[in-house]
């Protein structure tokens, strides 16, 4: 199959006609989702979040929310027959006095916030069960919209080395031996060598560290040396905790000095895949996308 | 046993006359090793690493050394009927061009360098097999001067709540899970959350991260929330790659906001155990010190 095969097939149209609500942070995200479901002949309402959704996004039947009014979402879903709810985008965590929330709403909100960012994996599931207990059904984005989905046998013409080849099945061994902990998605490997592990930093967080660990000398690595491996935890709610990558990620790898990057295939989100390939390949980087675990590919 | 027992006791005279050599890098190490060899009446030859031992040292038998000079520890040692050399003390990792090394012992010097950092047990164990292949045997610091152990039931009268214990353990199953991997002796745990790993950015780098994460809004922690759990490897070489603390990581873990400190007693090194349980109590931080691994304690 052609690395583009996922997306050159038209997309199935959708029986269900009710709207999907999309709870948009920022980011290429949201207006990914929105387009494959519209695609799909389903109609869409977004709830943009007032200083992190795209204002290019309000061609769509759409609001502008508060992050601090958890209640609109549920109100105003209500209102509209909305049934099912995605939640996806980028929100850097808000210090609370910036966010003009209800008080009724101060302890949701503040879980609402930490959705956004991943990491807390039974904090997750935890929201979705507010949304369920209101009616709403959370929904994966990638459910919904399959295109935002990395697809099997996507990769760079730029392959790994050997070596390289090796440093991914480290960083897939060590996040394998962290499972059943509620953290890190990703780790670097650089030369055999464990670099830097995620914490509550996130992966941009991650790579930064690694620019400057270079930078000071801290390590010492050739240049475009090292893989970043970010693969799903099968503990993971998938719903609303995936990992995502995008064209940043490409571009803080690179500012890192990594030679690429390992995902999972149908396990990771990417706003346009192909396009996501040509930025890796124009910046040196080699992408791989490992099969899913659940399948055994050669 | 009073927490101080063990220094109180008088040390036990060395049968052994030979004089042992320290590689001395900078910190307090350095001194609390050559002072406890030498109450044992064993006399001690210092090498002290230009740019990071500390000029103090100068009242024990010594010579300033490059780092970049690694022929000249072999070739001082022999002349001088050493057998025995201990490396110990903090040495941020120079760049080359810095050294002013000689060709022939750059490979070495590379590796030399990294010694000091930890994080890299083939690799230490890589030097120790050069130094040994000279006729030099590489003594654990603490072999030779068990005054730098922290020993058991040494502990601030501050204790950990059940949170905090429970944070406690779930860093210690963390660090056990990577355990194979040569990487990571220390995690930070908030409130069930794995909060930070550490990789090759090591324990300082950790904290600073914690701290930068509470004021950016990106980790939210109550005031004093958390706890830094940092053990030895099973798999480590304990010559030359144990865990080590001080009143800086003390300092560390109080700007990151963390509550406390667990370390494993007779696996940590500490330049001035009673000195740095004073300096945790006086800073609001607890010291919890787990028993040995190998050992079944209440």
């Amino acid at each position: 199959m052609s690395p583009t095969a996922a997306y050159e097939s038209a997309p199935q149209p959708s029986a269900d006609k009710s709207p999907i609500a999309i709870i948009c942070g920022g980011g290429a995200f949201p207006g990914a989702v929105a387009d494959a479901v519209n695609a799909r002949g389903r109609p869409v309402y977004l709830f943009l979040l007032r200083g992190y959704a795209d204002p290019a996004l309000t061609h769509y039947p759409h609001e502008w929310v508060k992050l601090g009014s958890l209640a609109t979402f549920v109100g105003s879903s209500r209102k509209r027959g909305i049934k099912e709810i995605v939640i996806i985008g980028s929100v850097v965590r808000p210090r609370l006095a910036q966010l003009g929330f209800d008080w009724k709403s101060a302890l949701l909100l503040s879980r609402l916030a930490r959705l956004f960012l991943g990491g807390d994996n039974n904090l997750l599931s935890g929201v979705a069960k507010i949304f369920e207990d209101n009616g709403l059904s959370v929904r994966a984005p990638h459910e919904v919209a399959p295109e935002i989905l990395m697809p099997e046998g996507l990769v760079t013409r730029l392959e790994p080395s050997v070596q390289e080849r090796e440093d991914i099945e480290i960083g897939r061994s060590l996040l394998h031996a962290i499972d059943s902990f509620d953290v890190g998605q990703a780790v670097v490997i650089a030369g055999r060598r464990v670099v830097a592990i995620e914490g509550a930093e996130g992966t941009q967080g991650l790579l930064e560290r690694v620019h400057a660990m270079r930078q000071t000398g801290r390590l010492r690595l050739r240049e475009r040396e090292g893989v970043l491996v970010k693969l799903p935890k099968p503990s993971q709610d998938r719903r609303i905790d995936m990992p995502a990558i995008g064209n940043d990620t490409i571009r803080q790898a690179k500012a890192a000095g990594l030679a690429g990057i390992a995902v999972q295939a149908m396990g990771t989100l990417v706003p346009d895949a192909q396009k996501f390939v040509e930025t890796a390949e124009a910046e040196n980087i080699f992408v791989v996308a490992l099969p899913p675990l659940d399948r055994t590919k050669a």
